[in-house]
């Protein structure tokens, strides 16, 4: 049919009502030199992990033909080991689970505790597939409020969980786009609420949590059956393009979340090039320290640069100001005039850069640096 | 928390109401010496394909920081190739789409044309999974009727769409459990009668067509924007560890289901797997050559040996009939005490039996006969 004229558009076709007028989401795929707009990790795998990966999808093809573990019990075991290790909190393979992507791990929670007739929280600006993921579940969404600094207002939280009662509360930490990280106080007092209000299902997204200079929330599931952490190999673990996402809960939330899951849901080989990327988890974390190292330069530099830059625990920053929504996209445009790509999140006034190396770094610094003088000029 | 006492359940979880009482889909996984249980494909892959999926990963594997490609662009293209070349109707990338298994094809195809006040209906008994993910995404869930052979009866059918004006229609063909095809004037009639009730989307559920004695219904979705065809690498290509179904449809079908889809949901590594055994598709479709002779010896011997077999275009067998839910069971605990386990599919008095290698059909052959012996003294 290619060349062909088009005779049916997605309006002809009988879709939800709700999905009218939208599209699909996702960051523009742009050709550029430098791409610090995704939060990727700018390191590619070691070159051992590489073939680590290559024997281990070898020693899988072989029994391809076959379904794979669907319990992925191996896999979930390694992640609880990296967990224990890492995250102050002893975990084990019942209290973890694994998905494509931490987005398909929140699917599968919304389609369990939210869906049809039920709501979900989050406090915005935050990342926005958790919306967009309670909308394709069915789920209501309630935007939260977030404060001017773009921390959680934790009074103001409480009382809109009490006031709308979700199912589900979303506490993104460090929070995307802003970099903000929430403390242990704020999410028990969330927590909390929610109990009070409900009670719900209280997920902290800690997708940047290995960048943070705080320690993870995980600690908190200990006697606490509603809290969900939710984590992803794709930041830390240099592996966006694996997709692989998990939680930690008590093993009655792992329990739960099968009852949704489609079966097999986790390939073989995803299985198996996870397994060898966590056999490499010290030299990644190695790249992570000096991924924080840039993040803080970033930070610092822009700030002496007079630009406002938001607190950031995670591998990317946050910065303005620009005169509202028009001001910062002109101003994404501009370094992208540059050869370089940021995210223009729909924060008025705000860019979200991510931290690359340290060359790809230095080539934005000097963009926005130009920036600032023809600004000012 | 292992080896601790579990204080909480699922049931002390606010999980959705309909999901209590429940349990994971799955077939039991026993650790027997033959499994004709779940339609794999017993033919391990052919080693220059093992060899080609490492050396695909190892490539992808170098840019595994970096998301992959969302729209998965070069794998349609081949999926699209390999449909053109096999199914008598020629397609492009545009008509068609991937996903982590026809599961989560069928999945984003409820989330965008069923979902909160929806309906779906397929014909029973056929795969299950369509009313299980009906459920999972919202959808209300119709079984509609079967003829006594496990044939569809057009006009009950039709009557059915007519009084139920479901959303969406799933028409497995070959069928799952039952192995029975279904015919293009069958489908034709029925989705005229879903376009006159509602319309609906058709949904031809192609899983096991290259074992068919009859040619793909490919061709129907010409001018028919709301007909969709699904398919899956699991069984013809030996790849049920892989997890790759994708479908054919209008393109704007494909622009539809991109509006419900996890960005991303489609890791690099499994594109990279796809690629490399749609290389090898001329062997792989060799193997089920020698699987449909298998499949069809399975029939004829069940059928000297006294059996009832229902009609297979798949690469599994329905045989029966036992008296009644527990004779079928009955029978199914009988061929796994002589380490041969296939599919009690609920089905009363029906068992189904994947086609495997010739060996584990000789040993299936000569289990049966000796049950037949025992249940004729």
């Amino acid at each position: 049919m290619e060349g062909a004229e088009r005779v049916t558009g997605i309006d002809d076709l009988p879709i939800r009502e709700e999905l009218r007028g939208t599209s699909p989401y996702g960051a523009p795929q742009l050709d550029v030199d430098v791409h610090l707009n995704t939060n990727e990790n700018p390191y590619p795998l070691p070159e051992p992990l590489v073939e680590r990966i290559a024997e281990r999808v070898r020693a899988a093809a072989r029994g391809l033909n076959r379904y794979p573990d669907r319990d992925a019990v191996e896999l979930r075991s390694q992640l609880a080991a990296y967990l224990s290790r890492t995250a102050g909190h002893p975990v084990t393979t019942s209290n973890v689970w694994a998905a494509n992507g931490s987005n398909e791990v929140i699917q599968q929670l919304l389609q369990t505790f939210g869906g049809p007739g039920r709501t979900a929280i989050g406090f915005e600006p935050s990342y926005s597939m958790h919306g967009l993921i309670a909308r394709g579940t069915g789920t209501g969404w309630i935007s939260g409020p977030r404060r001017e600094d773009f921390r959680i207002d934790v009074d103001a939280a409480a009382r809109a969980i009490a006031e709308h009662r979700p199912d589900v509360v979303f506490i993104t930490s460090p929070n995307n786009p802003t970099g903000t990280a929430v403390d242990a106080d704020a999410v028990l007092a969330l927590y909390e609420a929610a109990q009070a209000a409900r009670p719900s299902l209280v997920v902290v997204d800690e997708a940047y949590v290995e960048f943070s200079h705080r320690p993870s929330l995980l600690p908190l599931i200990e006697g606490r059956p509603h809290l969900v952490v939710s984590r992803t190999m794709s930041k830390a673990f240099g592996a966006a393009g694996l997709r692989l996402g998990y939680l930690a809960a008590d093993p009655a939330v792992v329990d739960a979340v099968q009852l949704v899951r489609l079966p097999y849901h986790l390939s073989a080989i995803t299985q198996a090039t996870a397994l060898a990327a966590l056999e490499h988890t010290d030299t990644l974390l190695g790249y992570v320290e000096q991924l924080k190292a840039e993040r803080d330069r970033l930070v610092t530099e822009l700030r002496d640069l007079g630009y406002e830059v938001t607190d950031s625990d995670a591998n990317f920053v946050q910065f303005g100001r620009f005169e509202g929504a028009a001001g910062s996209h002109e101003a994404w445009q501009r370094i992208l005039d540059r050869g370089i790509l940021v995210r223009d999140n729909g924060v008025p006034g705000w860019l979200r850069v991510s931290a690359g190396t340290p060359a790809e770094n230095d080539a934005f610094l000097d963009a926005v640096r130009e920036l600032k003088k023809e600004q000012s000029a």
